[in-house]
This record gives C-alpha cells, structure tokens and sequence, in this order.
C-alpha cells in the first residue's frame, strides 16, 4: 500500500493502515502471535473513539473485551505495514461481535482473521450498560448482512 | 501466593508464576487482553524449552501459533502475580492443542481461559515436521485424561 | 537464581525477581531493548505501590516519568528470570531519581543499568506535587549514602 | 498529519509516522514511557532496511543496541499518530548515534527527544564489525552539521 492510499480490506466496511513495529516480530522473525490482538484492539478502539465517540478517560460506558480468538494463515513482518478490516456481526444492546481480518501488503488474502467480543459495562461498577446511542449507531456502519456472516463455529 | 511456594493451578498439571509488568495495566486498569496471550505463550514457551529440549536459536524444528482463544471471565492487575496453568488436550504427530488457565492470586477459579495451537514446522522450509522425541515425551506428561477435557466448542 | 530465594542485587537495597516472557525477545534472539525499560517500571511501581501505598486507580498524586537511560553490557534471554535492582539516589520534593541494575541469573555483573526519573504531579492538572509521607518514606529507604552514588554522567 | 501527507519532523532528515496502539496507553491514560523506545526502534530500522540493506533474516552484520536515552516533555495519547524524527550524530566505523525526536500531530515541539547507540556486530561472533557499505551510505544522509549537534550531556 503506497503512503496515502486509503486502506482497503475486501469483505470489511472499515480498515485502518498500522505499521509493525521492530519488537512485534519475535525471534522466529515475524510478528508475534499474542500482537494481532494488540492490532485488533487497535483498529477496534481508533473506530470507538473516533466514529463512536468513545471517551476513555472519562466516558461512563465502557467497553471490555470477554472473549478473542485468531486463526494465523500466513506471517507478518516487520517493516510491513498491515491493513486491519473491521466488520460487525452481531450487535446487542450491551455487547458486539466484531470480526477482523489481517492484511499483509499485496495479498488478497487476510494473513490471520478472528473475532473479538466487547460488552459495555459501566466504568465505576463494571456491569454491563447499553452502548450510548452514537457508538451504537457507528457500530451499526460496520454491520455486515446476514448472508455474508461467517458461520458460528 | 508467596514466595516460593510452588505454582499450582487446579486441573493443570503444569503451572508457572507469572508477575504482571507495569504496562500490562490499559487505560482502564487492568492487565490488556493482548497481554492474556504473551501470558500464555510464556507458560507454553518456557516448558517447551525448559522440558521439551526446544532450541529457539538453533534447532531445526519450531513451533508457530496456528490458532489462539481466550474467554476473559475476571481481571488481573499489576502488580499481581498471575498463575498459568498448562495441559495438552491433543496432541498429534506435528502439532498439539494445549489449553491454559489465568489464576489470580488466591481465587480458585480462573480469571481467564483460553486454548492455543502449535504447529511444529521445519525451521527453513516452514512445513510442517513431526515433533522431537523427547519434546513430544515433555507434551505426553501435560496430557489429561480424555474424560478431563474440555468439549469441543 | 532458585524458586523462593530472595532477589539480591548487589549494592541495591531493594530487588525484584522477574521472568522474561517469550515475546520479549526480538529478532536477534535476546529480550528487545525498550523491554528493559518495562522491567525498570515494574520495579519502582510495584515498589511504591507494595511499600509507598501510591494508588494507581485513585490516589491524587501519581508518578510521571521524566526521563530514563540505560546502558546494556551483556544480553538477557528467554526464559531466564531477571533480577532488578532499585536504588534511589536523589530525592527531591516532588521528583526522585532511581537506579536500576538488570542482573542475569548466576551473573555478578548487571547485563544492564539505567535510571529512571519520576515527578510526582496531581492526577488533575499534571502539575508537580509534593509525595505522600509514606511513599516518601519508602523512597528514603531505598537511598544510598553519597560515597556509593555513581558519579554525574 | 492527514492521511497521505508526508511526515515531517522539523530538524531531522528522515521522519516516519507512527499510529499509536490501544495498548500503549497505560494506567495514567498516556502512552507508556517504555513505549517510546519501541517507537525510536522503529523509526530505525525501519531506515536501516529499507534505505541501508540491513537484512535481520540472515544478514552478517546486525545492529545492537548499546545504549539509549529519553526526555519526555509532552504527554502521547492513543489513538493518535506520532511523527518520528531521525538524524545521526555520530557516526563510526562499527557504531552510530542516533537522536530522535517524537512529535505529536500538530505539535511544532517534540514531545520527546533520545538518543540510541547502534554498535553493529557480527551475528555469530558478536564481536564488534564494520557497517556494509550500502548501510553506512545510508546513515552518511542522516547526519546533521556539527554545528546542528545537540551538546554533550
């Protein structure tokens, strides 16, 4: 991806541009299984804060992960950088399942894909709170159709 | 758990104390969810190379994440000692599936679990390669029994 | 250094046992550079919040970092456990200034040194604030005596 | 920095934009100190791979990291995205000095400024050896005029 293309993800509605970092890759020389969440979370949150309106420091609703999965086709290296695509595929009133696929620079294919579910809980008690309507309806931008879901596994 | 006294994880045969790092913590105060992973690769990694013989630098054959999950069910926060337990529910010819569990401090169920899967590839070529005979007799003593294991998800 | 053992450093008051974890070693097979800079971090807060009462989610007066260094002479590699040393050798009103030493199982040696300089501000407005009593009074005790300072830099 | 446009770090030669990652926010709800090195890493080889040759798979001669420095004068916040600035101060037959400087969006200061030693070994030995002719080239463009160095601490 040359600098300033926009990113592109097919089968995605959102997709952010992140750089790898020299410390992701291990000492196999690619990047580190356990990071790919770290871009999950990242390409997740940017969308939060900045189409959600999200407010970490201060927000009363907030999002926690409970449960993260990733199935790792093909290795990423640094310097590349990758192309994370965000698409929703289940949206609740207190929780979201969204999905994300992993591009490595040039390939059609995701290098990993895999799901992460966050539930919205109030920050000082921390049970679950409904999502407030703005980040739900920027959630509501990322939804795929049914027929394009991926089966439960 | 105190200095010293052995880590134990009820229904893992193996288990390691982990201390939490500053940076575990997010915004939000507890240990990241990317973080659960570098956690379970620590417990994998160290009794693969501490038992297993696995040789990172050198040997020909190594282990590449092929698929990771974890369900999140309560936080850890630094600067708690974390508790990794570790047994192996499959194990093939070239690869294994291990499942971890997260103990925190004192409590008797665990915060998180999660499984995880190595493939075992040739270090050049990247193919898959059957395991070392006396890693794969380090992975037959994390075995549990068949009725222990957990249920296909 | 044997599981239950207490952590010495030698000329730090006060010492920490750390396992390295699998990631933290990068491309060239030895833990990454910044990765010492965690270890520093986790020794002087799980220091000031174990023994100087500092409230990381609530207190009013929290440590920024100002400024850091280190110096690495010899390599840490996974899975081996560090030892870090902490010692204060200027404090001031609302700023200390640590020194670490990352010493390597069996090794007299640090494989590194480095210093870490907090100011304590209002969680608030970021200004500079004076420390608590006893958080103070922890620091005092990690002081050593001028003579053993290690000369200005 | 809009998307596209060139990243530019007033004082150094070279300059890299770096997304910041949810995870590198820490309790205090700023990026971790520790996480300032992962960016200066970046920016480095990133240039030493890219512009210099430096091949970390299998090349003879690889850079350790012997020394490195950082003052943080300016808090860095997820989701934004950091500029990093590099230029050579010192450059030797078997090391180099860098500086970098991080600079937030919109932001004419740095809100950082290090330095990092590269000693360039050999990667069986780890005995000190002279830079490839194309690497050295390479950081001969980042050097600054004297007169442009930062003076000696």
């Amino acid at each position: 991806m040359g600098p300033g293309a926009p990113a592109i993800a097919p089968g995605y509605p959102h997709a952010l541009a992140i750089p790898t970092r020299w410390k992701d890759n291990d000492v196999y020389g690619h990047v580190n299984n356990a990071e790919y969440y770290a871009l999950f979370d990242t390409v997740i949150n940017a969308w939060l804060i900045n189409e959600g309106g999200l407010d970490i420091a201060a927000g009363t609703v907030i999002g926690l992960c409970a449960e993260s999965h990733c199935d790792y086709r093909a290795a990423l290296t640094f310097p590349e950088t990758v192309t994370a695509g965000l698409r929703v595929v289940h949206l609740g009133r207190t929780s979201v399942r969204y999905e994300i696929g992993l591009f490595s620079q040039a390939a059609p294919e995701p290098a990993a894909t895999g799901w992460f579910v966050h539930v919205f809980v109030d920050r000082g008690t921390r049970r679950p709170a409904e999502m407030p309507t703005r980040l739900r309806a920027s959630l509501e931008r990322l939804r795929i159709a049914e027929l394009e879901e991926t089966p439960a596994r």
